[in-house]
């Protein structure tokens, strides 16, 4: 199989870029999603972040990837731990995917041949302490998808089905994608995506032209190709390696807290998730910056991707959601 | 797994911890259904309560938490008994779970490999004289509400299904969460919940600012945070176990059943439940209050929340059910 | 389990308590359906129903309660035959039910462990002789509730499916309790009840309190309370079996059945079985008040119940069919 | 299980019960449907049809009641024949029934036991050489309509499933019943059933006090109810095996072919069908009536039932198609 | 079972038994679709092909009816071949078939006996090289005649399905009846069709006593009826059979081409299968005619049949798409 | 089975054609979607390619069709390793096909019969390095379509079921035929074809004389048709064996990149795909005509098949998108 896209050679979408770093940084953000018409790249996007997560430390054959033996789930059947690097797991949910195969399910297979209950897990568990995208997340079944926001959220897989009774940890962050033309979300699901992007393809003949020659170049000469961008990617590794430590020190002042609740209580965003994920962005962004201290320009600058999705429609405001925040923000933050 | 925040905790939203304490004190008052928007901290409640209630005695190995040896089902196959102290039984149905799941079924393992017919106990069992909390009541299918109000109702779980013929006690305290603004809830069900309350965000900037400062304390220094909160819920579980005691030996006047049923007949609550539980949420706060008596003045304060979820709508009235009932409180009880 | 309320401390709701005791004395009266809204108490009534009715005589270990050995099934396999007493059969058909646990179905256990096709029998059987209670009627799915009345009206439960084809005696009383507000039955359902009755909460402050009072006093101190009431529910027990006897020798004179064929000609009740459930219905009537003769006083008391729902609905008449059939009772009986 | 009720003893209902007759003495006119309200005695007559026919000569354990061993079907595995005198056999088609016990099916048990692929034989050919009844055809699955018009037609049932390929003869009248006011039965349908009656609750209350003192006879005091009737039944079976022998030799004149095609020509009824099912209730009924040679009064009586229910519906012609018929018979027969 | 009634003895019909008829001389002409309403004896005529066809030389025991041992299917695992003379196959599809049965399926006999994975074939295997009937083909499921469809034009089948992925012979001429009333066939499924007929009962007194007189004849005299239309049957045959031969000759000038070509132009039937079938049938029908070349006159005589069901519907012209052709086929021809 | 009709006896239809010989060339440009009424030959030209394409190299017994040992999968099991010459695979998707034929399953048989949880590769896999054949796509259930489109796009094949994680290449050019008057496709899924192309029916007499011809020449005289055309199809396969040669080193512009980004922006497609399959097209075809750098001409010669499924609809422009193209590319590229 041919490896993704470099991140680092997408034309502009600069947005896109950053919001997924930011979750990079700091998983509890929350999921991100990215809404574009049809052939903006948005795909390309999310499979070429894989590439570039940094690799994670994991238990070898635990399949939840725990980090050590006190992770390790009892049900997995491990009795020697020793650990590995391993990439950071970014599944991929395969269109029409089974609820059996996402959340896991009973090993029918011993269960005919050894006449065990035992265990099968899925994909959740395999995106633990990693990523899980879903590539048009307006196309795929209701039940999945509240299933998976529900997960995403209490970072814990409930299987109670078939006369199991399973837990285990499944804190991933969830990537989707969508196409605003083929049905809205609910709000309750909109709400639970901590960030989200909008994409768009260049209006600019040379950025297009730029595109195709990139696109081109990593169809037809696809090794020179990779190895072109290879630095560039690992320099965004270890930037993002460096931001993880410094978030720990980051200094969050009081006013900051202040601004944030004004802020939401200015745009009127339903419920308190909204606050939580604007001052974790924002102190991921401030850690991404190399600043030693959250400040209001940072929380400035990452409002429009922790809040656009929250807002209440107004169909007396025409402007766009993201218009909006940016509107207020400015009225709130001065 | 993380603990859940600390219900002492959070802030605010007296209402609903009120509620939540009542049915700790007296779980024959039945349920309590907790409206609100999402974001506000419904599902951190119900979560928080878990950790708050007191222990129960149970015999060792019992599906169905039975207190002693007269009350173990026969099919448990239990032959020696021994009792032990186990938290209070707090079970979450997950998004999406399988009637099997709730009522138990046929034990399928069982039945293939020794063929036998034995029965495999479900949520219904594990959730005896403890408390079993549905996320989004709205969202789960009408035949499972269905059977879990009727099971709560009853104290019994009947199951008749693959040719068993199963009972066994599910005497539990539903939770439910909704959104009033997924759909509402059929007027048959609102009335089998004993209580409901509203929850909302905080308007108060400072309130805001203090939710956003908890919340951040139990993320990112959750050690330090579950610590300093610790006392607190020891206190109000001292609190709930000194009621119980209490409730057997408070007095209730006569006047106090007269003023129950003529509130009810002012308010127009259809049926014959919300007097008694009313009656009985009244005895509970009384012995929260560590008063030896009920007085009308417990009555009006537990009334709302016994009685706002049983009016029919009015569409003259434009105030809130909520509203509806203090106001004839006032009219009813001076 | 808790005993279940008695029957004689009831408040009020006479009508729907001689339905009941006139199919006690005669079961070939046909079902009862009880009309009422949530909460005024249907299904105490026909839990304690249970409580009150006399023993029976059965064969042991029969499946469908046969009284001797001439009429148990040969499918059932009993070799020795003795009888005991036990208690009239009163099932309660849990929500949900499937059609197999209703009819019986093919015993997969039986099937799968020795390959023999042998019928494990199902709440139909187990009802034989005694009451089937279906709580919330409307709820119950069309093809399940056909099922029942047609079983009802011809007491012969046939089951033919997965191969097997089983006859047995299945007479019992269908019992219905439903709310008028969750939809309406159809005429075709209505008209196979023999009678019908409403119910609602007492609107009189001191019948209200009496039921709060008596509720409370079965739920705080139950042993005392159901001594309380031991005596008057054994009486009306002796009272019922009394007036199955008189009812054999009771009289009809020729001008009854002229009086009850003009009553339904002049009410316009669709088809016979309005006539025929009166004439019944008048005659367990007449031996519940040990009388020796069918009076057309008799008639004109229990002719409400017997047609209230075999009423075409009148548009121009804003009268409840109740009030309908007493006014034509008037014209037509004097 | 107590008798039916008997044929003789029911009030009225003179056209219903003579073209069940007619049916009884040449079956190749084809299946009766029966129309008219909820109680008035629809199923009543059909089941007192059964007791009134007269028995059949069969091979002893053939599954579809074979005359003699030329047409026992080889699947039926009878090795040696002898028969017996068995009653028409009359097959009820219970509410519910699977296609599966319709048609019959593969027998799991001997597939599962034996590993045979064999076929136990389903309803249709019980029914064979009898009656099949329908009680509420309009209740039915359309599939299942179907296809027993499509056997009875036929007069072979052909089972293509599971593997199976089997045929057998499946001749049998079929009875249905149905209430207007429940639906329309598909033009289509109507064409297939050979004669059509209506029935009506009596409006003279004569006749009304006598039908209940009937029913309550039959109910009351069984036994001799049914001795009273007896004899009048075996008038009429007796009657029915004369004219079976009659039909043989009765001549059919030139001119009753040309009344027969004029008047469903001025009819207008559509198709062929109508023609040769009157000819031959007519040719029956001159049968029944002791009658050497088919005459226009014959034709002229049975008109209506033969054709009545295949009129298009003339939007412009109010009275119903039973009145449409006798104007046109009178019309063109003078 | 009774023998069809006979080709030859139908009254009138010309256009549909000549249809039937060319399709019998060429199969490659394709399906036949009949219309009529109920009644008119369109599958009395089909029935009635069966008896007239000619017999085929097939292999003994290939279940596709192989002509040799060159086209027998390996999976029929026929080791020694044998032919012998059988009927034309006519394949009747039962009401209510399943697609496994249609097209064969995986045999789980031998699959649960001897875990092998065989193929057991369906009824397109019996209908290769003969007739598939479908009664009532607008009550057939879409999926069923979608798959009909696109076998009997491929004259493949394909079976992918349970892990089988078998191919075999099926061509065969599909005959369809139809109701026109019942809701029309989606154009795509007319244009598969080659020829199309319309079928009504006689309007003419005469003709319809005659048709009585002869279904009388065949239902109560069969033995005669049977033998009186046998020479006239096997007359039709011998002349099928001569037409066979006589169309390998058959000379086609190239101003044929030209006049389908603009007939079918001119008539605006969509796509080019109407040529192709037009040629083929007009060809057919000389060689029944006995002549040696394909003229403008056989072309004339057959276009209605074959082009009818190709015509877009046109809403301003009201006459019927049979007088249409008939119109234009003047115009064009001449 | 009878051979394919020849690609080169295709009467006209040149766009059609043209798009699958450049798919031929360079299956990176993706499927192509031929739109048509019924009857205009379209699944006959897609057939007809099937023999027009070179033969590729595969290693023998591998289900993927793979060309070395390097990319045989692990689960196909194969230990020795050898190529040989086979046709290029162009599977036939069947109407009603199952997921699990597409995708491949789990293996019944083995997991019946050894207990082992093996893959059983589908068509997804067969079409490996070839094509994949849908007629009347818009047929095609949704779900497939979706499926089908995202392997085609991905080049693998991801399964995840029954227990089942399974991965295999799946590159194959999609050729999907459909009518447009049976209903639109998604934008979503037109913008995942590479090319489109439309076809008619000739509305030339001498045209349609001449497809007359020909199809009456291959069906009436097969052997000698075939032969007839067999050099002209070679040619063709020839000419694309060379045009993929040269493709490699085709020189690509500057300026050709310009004009395609120009081009779409100023039809306003939507996202990127197109410019990239237009710029593949474009030199596929400059391959096909030997030239040895892409100049404007071709860009201008194949810009109606690349972009017209991509332009949104414009209700005030009358033109049908494929001249809206043609229009605009003048404009554009002088």
């Amino acid at each position: 199989m041919k490896q993704p896209f470099p991140f680092s050679a997408i034309v502009g979408q600069d947005e896109m870029k950053r919001a997924m770093i930011l979750t990079a940084i700091d998983p509890s953000i929350g999921g991100v999603l990215v809404f574009g018409d049809r052939g903006t790249g948005k795909s390309t996007a999310v499979r070429a972040l894989a590439a570039l997560l940094p690799p994670i430390t994991a238990v070898k054959g635990c399949p939840v990837n725990s980090e050590n033996a006190a992770t390790v789930p009892e049900w997995a059947g491990i009795d020697t731990v020793s650990t590995h690097e391993v990439p950071t797991p970014v599944v991929d949910l395969p269109l029409g995917v089974s609820e059996d195969r996402v959340t896991g399910a009973l090993d029918i297979e011993r269960a005919l041949t050894k006449g065990e209950k035992a265990f099968q897990p899925g994909l959740l568990a395999r995106a633990n302490r990693g990523y899980l995208y879903i590539d048009e997340v307006n196309l795929l079944e209701d039940h999945i998808v509240d299933l998976l926001l529900d997960v995403a959220q209490s970072g814990e897989n409930v299987v109670e089905r078939e006369g199991l009774s399973i837990r285990h940890a499944a804190r991933f962050v969830l990537v989707g994608s969508g196409n605003p033309e083929e049905g809205e979300l609910r709000p309750q699901l909109l709400d639970r995506f901590g960030l989200s992007v909008e994409v768009a393809s260049p209006k600019d003949i040379d950025a297009r032209v730029e595109v195709i020659r990139r696109r081109d170049g990593y169809e037809t000469d696809n090794a020179a190709f990779m190895l072109r961008w290879q630095a560039e990617d690992a320099a965004i590794r270890e930037q993002i390696l460096g931001a993880r430590k410094a978030l720990k020190k980051l200094k969050t002042p009081e006013t900051a807290l202040r601004d944030v609740a004004e802020l939401c209580l200015a745009l009127g965003s339903d419920g308190l998730r909204g606050e939580l994920t604007l001052l974790k962005a924002a102190r991921a962004y401030a850690a991404w910056r190399d600043d030693t201290a959250l400040t209001r320009g940072h929380i400035r600058d990452v409002a429009p991707m922790a809040l656009r999705h929250r807002l209440r429609r107004d169909p007396l405001d025409e402007a766009g959601s993201g218009t909006r925040v940016v509107r207020i923000v400015e009225e709130v933050l001065g």
